[in-house]
Order: structure tokens, then C-alpha cells, then sequence
């Protein structure tokens, strides 16, 4: 069976993000100051063939704590879809 | 009230994702061969004061149409959350 994962990968709170800090003020000079704390991340689709739903997710579990994030600085959360 | 937004824009199929091929054989190296097709994009999260879900919405349309997303190459979708 085919699934697609949807992964989206997010540095730790306690950790600075000048990136979203840049966004922020990129979007008051739009004219959108509420917009009151900004952080980017990665957002990260795969397809994969597996045999099951958890095998699926085991798969992605493995990809994110082995390569995609960086643990110590970051955190993932993920979703799969059948396709 | 406040809000988040949890936005997730990435590139069209149409365009080449060099960034994902890369990743896509690191998995291989891994041993994970049976992820098939990795896109990459961003993961971006802000929070909102607005006077209801329907402004928040609104301000992060605008924030991605105005500068977050590339529309001519980039595609987003986004969730909004009440805190």
C-alpha cells in the first residue's frame, strides 16, 4: 500500500529563530503587526510503500530521528494519509 | 483573542525538488528504500491577535500571499487554532 507522510519539523521553544524574527518584521512593515511571534521550520512530504499503516509509521519514525531532525534542537510531528 | 496559525507552503510537482532528491538517498542510505518521493518545504507557525477566527484567517492570507509563499512556484495551506 501507498502512504504519504506529511512531517512538519519545528526548532525547540528555548532556541532563537532569527529567520522567524525577520518574518515578523517583514510583516509589520506589511501592515500586519499583530502577528506577534513567528517561527519556520520544515515542512517534509514523503510517499511510501508499506505494508500497513504502522509500518508506515515506523518508517517515518525512523527517518526523522535518524536524518530529518535534529533532536536536541528540534521536534517533529508527522501525519500519514493512505493515498 | 489569540490564535495560531500553522502554515505549511511547499513547491509545486511541476518543479524540482533538489533538496528532497538529496534526502530522498539519504533514506536509501539508511536502509529505508521504500520512501518513494520527498518533498520538502516550510513549516512556519505565528501567533495571532485578532477579534475572531475569520480575521485571523484573513491576516495570514494576506501574510502568505504578500510575502511567506511564492505563488508562482510555491502552494500553502494553514490551520488556525484557538490558544
Amino acid at each position: 500500500m501507498n502512504f504519504i507522510a506529511e512531517i512538519d519539523i519545528m526548532t525547540k521553544k528555548e532556541i532563537l529563530d532569527p529567520q522567524g524574527k525577520a518574518v515578523k518584521l517583514g510583516l509589520e512593515n506589511l501592515g500586519l503587526p499583530t502577528v506577534e511571534d513567528v517561527r519556520i521550520g520544515k515542512y517534509i512530504v514523503m510517499q511510501i510503500t508499506a505494508e500497513n499503516e504502522s509500518q508506515a509509521r515506523e518508517i517515518v519514525e525512523t527517518a526523522c530521528q535518524k536524518l530529518l531532525a535534529n533532536l536536541i534542537m528540534e521536534t517533529y510531528q508527522f501525519e500519514i494519509k493512505t493515498m
